[in-house]
This record gives structure tokens, sequence and C-alpha cells, in this order.
């Protein structure tokens, strides 16, 4: 890709420790940018790294006009800071959307500098659908910072009626059972149940665990929120996993880190 | 209060124009600031005045060490851009709470320089009532910026199980009957009935409409979204208005300003 740096798009990835699935998930990220041009400039890090460490590596991004986006793989280890690192990405190369500026302006119904990737993903996947949003009843099952949280804002902005249901909800599955759409990010292999589910509902799940399985090679297999054969027997459209919301979302990134260099290119 | 400028705490207000409603919002903060000893800084800008001329007012506001708090009055006239001008309120000073870094950082639980007035007194009543916010089913009709989007956001973070419903939401008594804390943050005088209500359920009406009433010497009183009559019925608590969460609103915006106020006496 050298010969297209400075022309083409480029993902500043910061990448620390030795997480499996992190690691998975970078790999997933680097076949997708290298499928489509975008240059990618990944920075690892020791698991044992300090703040500072990771500081320098997102700042070096921040300034480089070659890199348009900037995303740090999450979570972090545990002595480091998550949430100041995450608010340390300029907002302008937040191309996870993460930011609490842009976090914030997706809430209040502005234009974000970029959409998270898993609720934009949602919002794509319902559309290419043809599913009606507006005035929906949407159940959201989960609310973490990534996933759940933005994808309830997003939907709420497209006037969806959201109800967010988390760990600490009585009977979820009477809530979820009233849904049209329900968005699953639990991160609980198979907590939601067909009975849950409103036949006819629209089900994405976003849960992505890894389950040993020893009769694969690699000792594991990805596992949704969802049991879809169960889900699959009520309901009228459900993503798989693997292979559903997961490979839309990085899509997602895709498209934010060309959006940004467009906006680079158009104004650097 | 000029004696005690530099010792006590500051608020800047900045007022556009001449809406009535937000004229008598004013001298109600102005007053309430008066009563406890907050020093006052009132910038009134005329009608027609250019978003420039606002920016210059506030940007001396957040420049200034006796100032430890600027809010602007809304809504603006409609040719300025009042996101931008919110915008432009210093997040250390915006003891409203709606700059879009403080809303970001409410919405992902983290702790926001402010938490924006409405939802901050929302919490405060359920709290001093002794009610359970973790693990109940809320609803908040409204997602204003101002006041009903915070208020879900603050108790999605306070572990409720928040739906927010709004004009697009079908059937918004169902859904409301099942609640078990209902916020309402409509502006639609008594569209919330009795039979909207699961008997027992908390209320609090944060709506406050100006109605013509020709039995009162201004011509008009202030009237709240929810029935009163019908619903003190079922009820187990709520809120009046006049006198209900209004006036709890107000304490929550002093109460920020004194925070703002110790923090820069700490740091200052």
């Amino acid at each position: 890709m050298k010969n297209c740096i400075g022309k083409c798009p480029g993902l500043g990835i910061v990448l620390v420790g030795q997480r499996h699935d992190s690691h998975t998930f970078i790999r997933l990220k680097l076949r997708a940018c290298h499928e489509v041009g975008i240059a990618t400039f990944l920075k690892q890090l020791p698991e044992d790294c300090s703040q500072d460490e990771v500081y320098h590596v997102v700042s070096k991004l921040n300034d480089d006009p070659d890199v348009h986006g900037v995303i740090v793989q999450l979570p972090l280890p545990r002595h480091l800071n998550e949430d100041k690192v995450v608010e340390f990405v300029s907002p302008e190369k937040d191309v996870d959307g993460l930011h609490p500026l842009n976090i914030g302006m997706l809430a209040m119904g502005r234009d974000p500098f970029f959409i998270p990737c898993a609720p934009k993903a949602c919002i794509e996947l319902l559309l290419r659908q043809g599913i009606e949003i507006t005035g929906s009843r949407v159940v959201v099952l989960g609310k973490s910072k990534i996933s759940g949280l933005p994808i309830s804002l997003l939907l709420q902005s497209h006037l969806a009626t959201v109800s967010t249901l988390h760990a600490f909800t009585d009977n979820p599955e009477h809530v979820t059972r009233q849904a049209d759409i329900v968005v699953s990010d639990v991160g609980n292999p198979n907590v939601v149940r067909g009975h849950w589910l409103k036949p006819g509902a629209i089900v994405i799940d976003m849960g992505a665990t890894q389950v040993k399985d020893s009769s694969r090679q690699c000792g594991f297999r990805i596992t949704g929120d969802v049991c879809y054969e169960e889900a699959n027997k009520v309901v009228s459209a459900i993503t798989p996993v693997p292979g559903g919301a997961g490979p839309v979302t990085i899509s997602m990134l895709l498209s934010n880190t060309l959006e940004s260099a467009k906006r680079a290119f158009r104004f650097g």
C-alpha cells in the first residue's frame, strides 16, 4: 500500500497486549482495509505499557496527515484508564465514534463527526431490508458504551420508541416480547430464547462470545446472544452469528474512515 | 452582591429577545441566586442580535474568573444557531450541562462537569422520597435536549430500565401503564390521563405550559403535562405544577454553580 499513502484513506490502529479476541478482531479489520485499499498503520504496545505510552502513540496518529481514522482496540488492560484513552483520540479522527463529544452529538440527534460502527451497522441492516424504524418499538438488550448505548441513542434519533434493558431489568422477556425490533448486545450466549420474541419481530444479534468447542480445530466457536434455532421459527428476520452484524460493523469502520479521508482531501 | 464578587459563586446569564416565558424563568433564577448569595451577571441581547454578538457575550463570561457558571436561556430566536451557541459555552462552566461533551459523558455513565438541572432534579426528588431507581421500570415521555433526553440518560445510568416515548410512539398509554416511575416532559397540558398510570406509580411532571386563564390577573396559568386530579387518585406520589419539579430544577442550577465555584476556588 506504500505508494498509495497520502492518496488513499488511512486507518491508525492501536493494539495493546495479547488478548486473543482483540487480535482476531484486528486481523479482520486489517484484512478488510487491505481488501478495499485503506492503508493501515498498526501500532502494537505490550500488555504492561503505561498510560503515557498509549497517549504518545495515539497522539502521533492524531497528528499524522496520512491517518484519517484512529481506533484503539478495546478492552484495554485493566491498569490503563480506557475512558481517558478514548477521549484522547481526536474527535475528528474518531472513526469508532466513541469520543464523549461524538456520543453527545449522537445523543442530541446532531451530526457527530462519526456514528459508532455497531449502531451504524444496525441502521444499515434495517434500512437495506426496508424495515420501518420510525415509530417502531425497539428493545436494546445491553447498554455497553461501544454498542448497546449508542445503538439505543441512534435508533431513538431515528424516532423509534426505545427501551434499553440490562442486568438489573426484571423480567426482560416480558418487555422484549413487545418489541418490533430487538437488538441484543449482552455477550451471553443464547440468553435470548424463542419465547422472548414477538412473532414477526426483527432481530439483530450483536453478541459474539467465544465458547469452547472441541469439535473445532481452534477449540472454540463464536456464538451470539440469541438462540438462533428457536428464534428463527418465530421472527421474520434475524442476523446469524458469526457472519451477521459483525462483518457489517467492520464495513462501517471502512465507511467512516473513507468519509474522514474525503473530508480531509476536501479541506486539507 | 458587589462586595462578594470574587469570594462568592457567580452565574453568568445570557438572555436574548423578549419571550415572556424566558423572562419569567430568568426572573425566577435571578431571585433564587440572590436568595442564596450567588452573584449574577445578566447579559441581555436584542431579539435581532447576530450569532457573533452572542458568541462575544458568552466568550466574555467564559473568560471571566468571577463567573463560575454560564447559561444561555433557551429557546433562542430562530435566526440563531442554538446548538452552536450551547457548544460555545465552556464545558467547565456549563452549569446547564447541555454541552455535547457533558451530555456524552452523562450518556456514557461517566462524570460530566455538570449534570443538567432537570434530570438532576428528578433524581433528587426520587432519592429524597427514598424511591428505588435501580431495576425500576421508567417511562420518560418526551426527548427534548434540555430535559427528556438527559433524564432518560441519567435514569439509565442509575440502572433503571428506561423507555423513552415521543410523538411517534404508538399507543403511549400502553407502555406508560407498565412504568413504576413516569417522567413527563411533553409540554402538552393534561396529556397524561389517570388511566395511563399504573396504580401506585411515581409521577414527575416536568411540563410547564402557559394556558389562558381569564380568572387570573396575568391572564394565564402554568399547567403541567399530567392531569393532576385524575392522576392523584391512582399514583402513590406526584409533583404538582407549578411548585413541583420546577423549583427543584432551579435549585439544581444553584447547586451546579456552587459546585463549579468550589472547584474554581480549590484549583484557581
